[in-house]
Formats: C-alpha cells, sequence, structure tokens
C-alpha cells in the first residue's frame, strides 16, 4: 500500500503523502485556527454600525434605480459587515437589510428555505402577504415569514414603505439547505381575512379553542407596536435586566418559546440615563436603533448611534450599553441566533465582574475602520 | 384457614364469608353501578342552573348576615348542584360560587391546596393579593389563585364587588389533597407592584427576557376584560367553532398552554341569533353568562338563561348553546377539568350528527325540578 | 324572593332555608371533614396487608367455584382495604387484584376505560393479548394494558398462571368515566408477532427509526425480568436511595416518562439488611413483596412481610422499609399515583426528621384489626 | 454623502460604488450560488469511501510514528471528503476519524464543545473517561463524549484498540463556537464506578427513582453491543424500514429523543440479500460498516463495501443500499445531523418513486477519482 520513500523524505512525511492520497489526514499536524480555551475566547470577529444617515438617501437613490420583479429581486441593501468574511452578511449566523417598496408598488411572492423577519420603520399602507394571510404594516410592528411560506409584499398607501429585514441566510447557506422558488403570478392568492393570526391569537394570552397548531413556527405571524409599546412601559414599572434594561422577546402563542427555531426577536427599552452593566454570550445580536439615541461599548469600543442605525455585534464580545439622553427613551430591535444556539446547547452568557461591571472605554467606534 | 361451613352454607357462599374476612373481594360478584358501554354512556347526573334574579336577593342578604374574617371565612354563597351526590359541588370535579365584598372590608389571606379562579361580575375598586402581587379587579377580568399560594381581597371602592369562584374542590378532595392555613395576619405582604405579572406578560405575545418560569401554573395572575373583549370581536371577524362559536381558551404565557393543571378557564361570544351544533364530551363545564340571555339545550331540555346566570353542564350531555337576541351578543365566561381529563387520557369528545346536528327539545327545564 | 321567617326562625335561619332551595349553600357554615393544615396533615386511611398465606389457598378454592368468561369476568380477588370507604379498592386512587387462569382456560378479551398492569407472580406459559399484539408471561415481568384496549389471557402452560392486577378503577370512577365493553368474541385477533413491542424497543435504549410514537402510553408493552433483574443488581453497586433503596421506576421508551398517565410502576431492591431512612408523601403506593421477607414501618406501626404479600400505603404516611434478611435480598414491585399527583400539580414529599430518620415504634400489625 | 460620478460610470455602478463604501451591498446583483427550487436540488457535494484495507496499514504506521500526549493530540486519522470544500471534514456537519491507542497507552484528558461519539471497532480492555466516569469499551458499543466534558482513553488491554470518532466539528466551527483546553494532568480523576451510568439507565426502559436528568444530552453515555445485537435480530422479526432495513436510532433514556444535540447516531441491519428503497434528504450520514459486505448507491454510482469501511452520503443524494451476500447479514453504524435539522425545522426527506424505487445504475465507485 505504501509508496517508496524518496531520499529526502522522512517516515513522517512519506506517511503524510500517502494517507492524503486516500484522503485520511492525521489530526495531529492539522494546523487550523487555534481553539481558543474558554478563558482566552474573544469575539472573533468585528461588530460593525451601518448608519441611517447613510442608509436613507441610498433607499432613495434605490427608488429610482430598481423596481422589485422576479427578475431583480427586491429592492433591498444588505448589511455586509466586512469582517464576517467569506460571508456577505451582518453576522455569521443572521442577515440584515432594509426594504423599500413605493406607493403603487408589488414585490411580487416567492418562498425559499431561509426564514426573515420584518421589522416596520416608516411609511404606512402596506401589507406583506404570508401564504393565504395578509398582515398590514405600521412603524413598530414585527412581521414574520417563516422558512418556505409565499411571501410578497403591496404598497397601498402614498408614502415609500421601509422596513428592516432580518434573515437566517448565512446559517441555512452553511447548512446547505437553500431552496428557493418563485411564485409562478405575481401574489399568492390572500384568502384569509386579513391581519387573521393576529385575530386569532395577537390580543391578549388567548387561544381559539379549537387551535391545535404545533411545532416550530409561531402561527402568529405579526406584533403590532401599539401592544409592544405599551408593554414596555409597563415592564419599566416592574423589573429590568442589569445587562438589557426593560427587555422582551417575543413570543410563539401556543408554545411560549421562540418566534422562529432560528431567529429570536427582541425589544428593548432603555430608560433615560440608563447605562447597563457588561456582559457577553456565544450569540449574535442584530440591532436596529428604533427610537434615541445612545452608545453601545464592544470590547472597550464606544460605538455612539442614532435613531435608525444598525449595529452588529459579534459573539462573545464584551458589551454594555447607554441611553444618552437623560430625558427620552431609547428603544432597541433586535434579532439573534438564541434559538439555534439553545437547540445545539450552545449558549452560554457571562457577565463583566471587572470595574464595576463597565469596560473601560478604549476607543471611539470609526464609520471608515470598522472598529 | 377457611370456617367450617355452615349447612345451609353453598362452597360459594361460604368461600365469600372468607376471603371477606380477609379483606378480599370476588371480582365477579361485585355489583357496582352498571358501566356503560361508550354508546350507552349517559350524562350521569343532571345539569343545574342558578339564575341572578336569585342569586343577588341572596348577596344582599349575606351582606347583613356576615362578615369576612378567618372564622366565618368569605362572605360566599356556594352552587350545590343537587344531582351531584354526594359531592356539594356544581360538578363533581369543578365547583363554584359567588362571593362580594363591601367597601372597606378584607377577606384574610389564607392559602389552600385548592387552586381557584375569579371572574369579576360587579364592581370597582378590589384588589386580590395574590403571595405578593396585588390585581386590580374590573368587571369581565380574570383572576387566579393557584393551589398554595396565600391569597386574600380588600375592597377599596365605594359599591360592593362581586365575583365568581370556581375551585377544583370536588377534585383535590376526592384525591384527599385538601390542605389550608390562615395567614397569622389579615393581609400577606404585597411586595411587588400592583399588577406587576400583568405588566410582565399580559401585552401581546412578550416574555421580559430574564424570565426563566417554568411549570404548570401560570406566571400570569390576571387577564383584564379589555383585552379580552377586543380579542372576541377581532375573532369573531376570522373564524368561529360549530359547538361553541367565538371561543378562546386562556394560555399560560410561557408554555402556551392551559391556565392552572387543573382548571382550565374559557370566554366564548355567541354572535347574534347563533345556534351551536350540539356535542358532548368527558368534561365538564360550569357557564357564567356574563353578558345576554340565550337557551342552552342539554339532552333535550332547553335551559333559558339570562345575564348573570350560572349552569353547570354534566359529562357526556348532549348540548348546544342559542343566543336568543338576534341583535345583541351573549358573552360565556367559563371553568372545565379539561386539564386534568386530557392529562390522565380521559377526554374524549362527540359530536352530535342525527338531525342535522340539533337535538330534539323534548323539555323546558324547570328551576324547581332541576330538570 | 325571600320566604316569611317564622316566629322562632333567626334571620339567618331563614337565610339558609331561602338559599337551600334554590340549591345555594353558604360556604361560612359549610361542616365538611376539617381540612388539616400541612402540619397537621395525616394519613387519612389506613394501610393494608394482604397475606400471601390467605391469598393462595383462596385462589386454590377459586380455581374450583369459577371460570372466566363475560358474564362471571375474570378469576379475581381484589384487595380491599376496610379503612378506604366508600370505596372497594386497595388505596383511593389505585386498585389491586391477584387473578389466576388455569392451563388451557381463556379470560375473554374485553376493553375499558381504565388502565391496568399486570406483574406476574406464578407460571408459565401464558400470554396476554392486548389489541393485536400477544405477550409472553414469565414471573416478575410487568405487562400493561392500557386504558381502552382490548385485552384477554390465554394459559397455554401446564400450570396455573397467577399475576397481580393493578388498576386506576377509583380514580376512573370519581371521575365518571369508567366505560365497558365485551368482545363479541373470545379474543380480539392478534395480527402481531408475539412480543411485538418488546421486539422493537425493549432491548436498550433504541428506537425503530421510523417510529413516530407520541403521547402518554408507553408503546412498550411488557418489561421482562430478566433484564429487571439485571438492572437491579447493577444499579446497586452504583447508587441508591436512602429512603427506597436500589428503586427503577419502569419507563415509557419514546418519553423517558411514565409507563401510563395514571399508574406509575416502581421495583426495588432492599439489600440484605438494609433499613431506608421514613418520608411520606402525597402519593399513595400498593406494593407485591415479590421476593424476601422484611418489615415496613407505617406511622409507627411496624407490618411484617413474607413474600408474597400486598401491603397498601396510603398517602402522607410516614413509612419505612427493612429488610430482616441478612443474607438475602428482598424485592419489591409496587404501583403508585405519582403520574397523577404530578399532572395536578399535587406531588409533595416530606422525609422524617427525627430521630436519626427511623420512627420509634408504637405497635405490630395486626390483620384481624387492620392497624 | 454620494461621490462625484465619472464620466464612464453609470448612475447603477455609482450607487454600488457609494454603498459598497459603507458597507452595503444591493440583493438585486449579488451573485451567489445559483439557489435551486425543491425539483431542482442536487447533492452539492460527492459521496466518499473510505477503505478499511487503506485504512489499517495507516494505523499501524501512526503507531510507530506517534504517541498520544497533549502536543500531537490523538492518535487520529480523520476521514477528509475531497469534496467538502473548504472543510476537512467527511461532510459539512459532521466529521469522522479513525483512532487507535495502543496496550499501556493515555490518551490524555482534555474538553472541547466539539460533541463526539465514538464506536468500537477493535481490540478489548481499553476504558474511555468521560468527566468522572470510565466506561469500558468492547467491539460495537457506542461511548458518547458530549461536548465540553473532559474525556480521555487508556488501554489496559493487551491489543491495539481501534474505534471509530465522529464529531460535529465542522458545523461547530461554522457556528464559531470551538473552544478547546487540556486537562492539566493526564486524566480526569475518575471517582464513579465504571460504567456508572449503563447501571443507572442502561438495562431496560427502567429509571432510577431519584433521577432528575433533564436537558438535551443523554446521562446514559454507553451502549452496549451485546444489547444492540440482541435488539437488532428481534426487530428484524418484527418489522423493517423500506428504505433502511432492520434500523434503530440510540436514545436519550430520560427524553426518548437523541442521545446528543448535535448527532444523531444509528445503527442498523441488512438482511441477507436485502436490497433497499432509494431515497434522499436534507441530512447527512456518515456510515461505518461495522459488519458484512454490500454496496450503496448513490446518485446512480454503485459503491461496493467491505467489512470496515466509511462511507460519507451527502444532503440530498438518492441512496439505496444492498447486502451482497445472501447468507450473512450486513451491520451499519452510522452517524447523522437529524438533530440539527430537526431543531432547526430544515429536515425534509423524499422518496424515490422512478423504477419502482431503484436507481438506475451509471456507474461504479472508483477510490482514485472520489465518484
Amino acid at each position: 500500500m505504501a509508496v517508496e520513500q524518496s531520499p529526502a523524505e522522512s517516515p513522517m512525511e512519506a506517511f503524510y503523502r500517502d494517507i492524503s492520497a486516500k484522503s485520511f489526514d492525521a489530526l495531529w499536524r492539522r494546523h487550523g485556527p487555534p481553539t481558543p480555551t474558554a478563558d482566552e475566547v474573544k469575539a472573533l470577529y468585528q461588530p460593525h454600525l451601518w448608519r441611517w444617515q447613510d442608509v436613507e438617501p441610498f433607499l432613495y437613490r434605490a427608488m429610482e434605480l430598481v423596481k422589485p420583479s422576479h427578475e431583480d429581486q427586491r429592492r433591498v441593501l444588505t448589511l455586509d459587515n466586512p469582517s464576517v468574511n467569506p460571508m456577505h452578511a451582518a453576522t455569521h449566523t443572521i442577515s440584515g437589510a432594509v426594504q423599500v417598496v413605493l406607493p403603487g408598488e408589488t414585490a411580487p411572492s416567492h418562498r425559499h428555505t431561509m426564514a426573515a423577519i420584518r421589522f416596520v420603520i416608516k411609511g404606512k399602507g402596506a401589507i406583506t402577504f404570508i401564504d393565504a394571510e395578509g398582515c398590514t404594516m405600521t412603524p413598530g410592528d414585527l412581521i414574520l415569514t417563516p422558512g418556505w411560506t409565499w411571501h410578497g409584499h403591496v404598497n397601498q398607501g402614498d408614502a415609500p414603505m421601509i422596513w428592516m429585514d432580518s434573515l437566517d441566510v448565512p446559517l441555512v447557506s452553511m447548512l446547505r439547505h437553500g431552496l428557493y422558488e418563485d411564485y409562478p403570478d405575481q401574489l399568492f392568492p390572500a384568502t384569509k381575512p386579513i391581519d387573521d393570526s393576529l385575530h386569532r391569537y395577537g390580543r391578549g394570552h388567548l387561544k381559539p379553542v379549537w387551535d391545535k397548531t404545533e411545532g416550530p413556527i409561531s402561527p402568529l405571524l405579526s406584533f403590532p407596536w401599539e401592544q409592544t409599546e405599551r408593554a414596555l412601559h409597563e415592564l419599566a414599572q416592574s423589573d429590568q435586566s442589569p445587562f438589557d434594561d426593560v427587555a422582551f422577546e417575543y413570543t410563539h402563542p401556543t408554545t411560549g418559546g421562540h418566534v422562529l427555531p432560528t431567529i429570536g426577536c427582541w425589544i428593548q427599552m432603555l430608560r433615560p440615563g440608563v447605562k447597563t452593566l457588561a456582559h457577553r454570550h456565544s450569540n449574535v445580536s442584530l440591532y436596529h436603533m428604533f427610537r434615541g439615541s445612545g452608545s453601545t461599548i464592544v470590547d472597550g469600543v464606544q460605538i455612539d448611534w442614532e435613531e435608525g442605525d444598525f449595529l452588529a455585534v459579534p459573539p462573545y464580545a464584551w458589551h454594555e450599553h447607554h441611553n444618552r439622553s437623560t430625558s427620552d427613551e431609547a428603544v432597541m430591535f433586535s434579532t439573534n441566533d438564541i434559538p439555534v444556539m439553545e437547540s445545539l446547547n450552545l449558549l452560554r452568557e457571562q457577565p463583566y465582574l471587572q470595574h464595576g461591571g463597565h469596560q473601560p472605554i478604549t476607543g471611539q467606534y470609526s464609520a471608515s475602520t470598522g472598529a
């Protein structure tokens, strides 16, 4: 089996040559990236901030340049964190984007194995169609388009409709499970009443008595801002997290769990002047700063943000939040991969124990350099 | 071992005598109530209606005669279905009652292994204290006092506060697990903010991110009518059950399941003029007719009810509902033992298939005779 | 509404009369059995011991007197604890019995909503048929006949086959859910291979890859003594409970939970000379002393037992076990209502903390008096 | 914000340049690998066969060349499927390897977030230590070393001990969660009895009554071949899958689910002469051919294998198995990523419906070319 050894070749070299020819490798010579210990672990890529002052003008230029269609897909600007190589995504598991649909426009129905959520930023009068249901869209609403559901959008209002998209594209791509189909017509027919799932599950903890929904996909597809906002103000009176201040996860009405098996959705409110304590965890977060202004310190670097900005925080990065206003609340919507890390038993969290729980600030985030 | 047989005694009689002396019985001579087949099964006791026109004057007399205290317990009138022998209860698993607390009064804290719910009928300004939390009470609100929680009531308003109680007393008594304790002082101290659980879980499907609640007891203790009413009207636009029309179960926010392991709570709305189809099931229901007027046909007997009435429907009784008004909705709150029957794998349901799904009416319910 | 008061009648008496006429009662005058506090709670009925030296001769007499048929049901002697009034059962939730089938006999198929287990005491060559499956029976085997499954027995061996039955009859009767049907023919046809479920699930923690079994009923119907005995001896080397020594619960292979939703099954081995510590709990236990001899002290009374005896321990009775032999193991099989108490959130356990964990012995159990 | 357009640059080009400078991309110009529709989907990489006739001599050469230590890690040959770029692994989620430990040798304890299983191929007298427990190793045994458990191996026998390793390394690496630590000493101390978990959970469906194990990691760490082999022969008498013949998944004793959250383990037996039907699915499988010889047809290519070979089957490849012997059984052990695909709602399966369920054979697998 073994090939003759050349004079200059050591027995070990010959061995490596031989096993390689048969598609084996020797674990002891494998030179991958060094695997850190739990104490040494650091964020493996950089956080990134995308500013609304950049996004908004780009959206206006895109309105002129592109029209949604099956050919051109959506009028979507993706958030590409330059440090998440080789992916074009905000984080290594969760992607983000901003989409705009003009009055009168239709983004035709398609479906894909990748799941998505939409968080509405601006506009009024648009509807997202998910399989047979239409969901109205108002700023602050969260809308789910689970994997392999037909979905399209129509703007019947009189102003551009802008929302944040967040998907599990990087995760599903790594798992080699990306399937995609266009619906043969413009829109999959909406045979259910508008906001049907909201009317079945959305108002209080009440379930239609005949409902037998099971499985990991929330049957409730829209979570209106009106209720979310009230909930934030009421929880603010009752309790807060030292790391996240007033913070909710959106939940699946018939299991109480995550809304999707691959994407967790959070809404949180930093009360005026609040500085949270620092911690880090194995999951990522992708924030949209829905209201207010503040700073997030990530691995010692202060990242100042304004209303509308997007911020990606990588796994194992120490981070803490600060609402810079002493009078106004700041509201952050975010998506994360907690459901994935939890399912796979990989979720870890660690509080920052030095300096009273706050990181020393070692630099200011600069848009041009990343960090 | 066997005793000598007397001359007149057959070998079988001697056998029965001998085994009985040693605390055995012979299964083949056991004469219990005949066990029916699935086809033969009938309601084993009668439905019963308690009329608000009777209840209300009794409550006013009770206000003069009794004062809540640890000695006299609560000012509570229990619903005693005469046909549920030997129990004093509305059904064999779920009991019901009406309680009134006068302005300025306190019903001191106690706790018991039996779980209870309160559904508010009239009044304003009272608070139910459940362990460390106070829950405000408004007509139509559902309040939970789970088993072994300290609970007391205070009326700080200016009118009598009246509510329906429903408990698992008959079930827990059968299971020989009734424990009871008075709190040494008037009220267990309320150290949490008023309506704390409502502010944590009550507004939409949102869960505080730090929450780790598990187990079969809902951490949400109050379900306000404001949301319930809106939900009923929205579901009315989307979907209905042929047997129950517009009907919700109240749910546990972190599991999506029943609010308590022994009592299920439903709210349902019969749209104007609606006649539901008949069915029957192994679980009981105890209704409070919160709004409107209608008729329920139970095993062919028409039971007319008005706002405020209470109706117990026994297991395996065919039943269907009719909103007699063509202009007004009727709203029925009810408790049931579905969680128990489901846990023990004893839940069965059967639709009525004859006569287009409606029972022939064979009689009118008469208060004096029961059925 | 109120009837006129008679001269001798107080206002309260008149009130009681009036509400009673309308099927109400006043909670404050309710005189039930006094509800104890958690500290005061005591066993509400007595333990009971049935001796094999009584059982065995009765079985032989019953063999002559009765033949299994649809008319005479089974040749079954039930264990009637005289203190569990008004039930004829070993405990208030779980009943027990001994059944014997002679060589060549058939106990015809029937089904009932009550679930049962069989624990084989003596004999060889019998088969229990459960729906379409036949399960072989060998001493020490546990066989399940879940609620509403057709089941019959055939003895194809050459000696009487004797086993313990344990059912949820008292529980299901209290819940008014007892349904019963005879199979029109002798035996429901066995279309599956003998011991089919044992061959699918029974050998190690392995599940057929196509299996989708769900729900609270174990798909594995027989648990052979050969494996149980080996498990007991291996666990004896690894770990023990202070209250139960070497003790296993039989489990549901696709959920890891209880084998039935209403009956838990345990097997335990007291190593030679072992004295366990005392504790008490809200669940009952009904023991069959399969091997060895020992004593169980229940609420201070010492109950000596021999191989073959049956012992019912009521809820909230302090109890501890003693293997009187210093050379031989004692093996106790038992059924319990833990699954019920757990589902309904009523399971409580309390260790005995005085006297080093052992009760002072205050008396000896006497068969004639009960305790 | 927008930079001036150069003369030769179109507005779209300028737009792309501008957004790119701010770390955005336009979804509509994204050129990734084309995403297939559900009908078009094909295996994204090639199957691979590693032959025992190659492995065994390499192992003997490795015995001379390497000694296990913290520096050199393990004497492990990894299975590197050349088509799974850019990973060095058998599949994109599950890796495989062969490890050998010589008599008297110790592979020192380390731990990592990656979970592993061992399937014993040859030898006797070795022990794998997992945290405080030692598990004996016999050919055909499955041993689990869950993520972040300390594990080391000692060979106390007199022949080399050879086993298959399979890990979730590619998955955990993609998820950026690889942590690694060497134990400071040779072996983490084994304070539990040998085969402790086997003695607690391993013999039949029995659970120590005091056990409260929860969570997704099986507390049973070893699954002995003695029981597995008996189970295979018994299931062969009862039932089979058309796609996998006699096939079991190893299960978690207290949940009935997968043994690990990231790796599923199967054992299957092809009865003599059996040809299974073809199907495909979104999960991968990595087989070790433990006994016998046969052929697996993957996407039309016939792959002949002998005892000891390893075969990786990629997602969405059509495949069917054939036991070429008409007298001997073939036994295949395999690992898969079904638990992952199931948790993330990405598990899909499809039967092959043409040609009576069997693929036309279009080629023979050649070791040198891959496929």
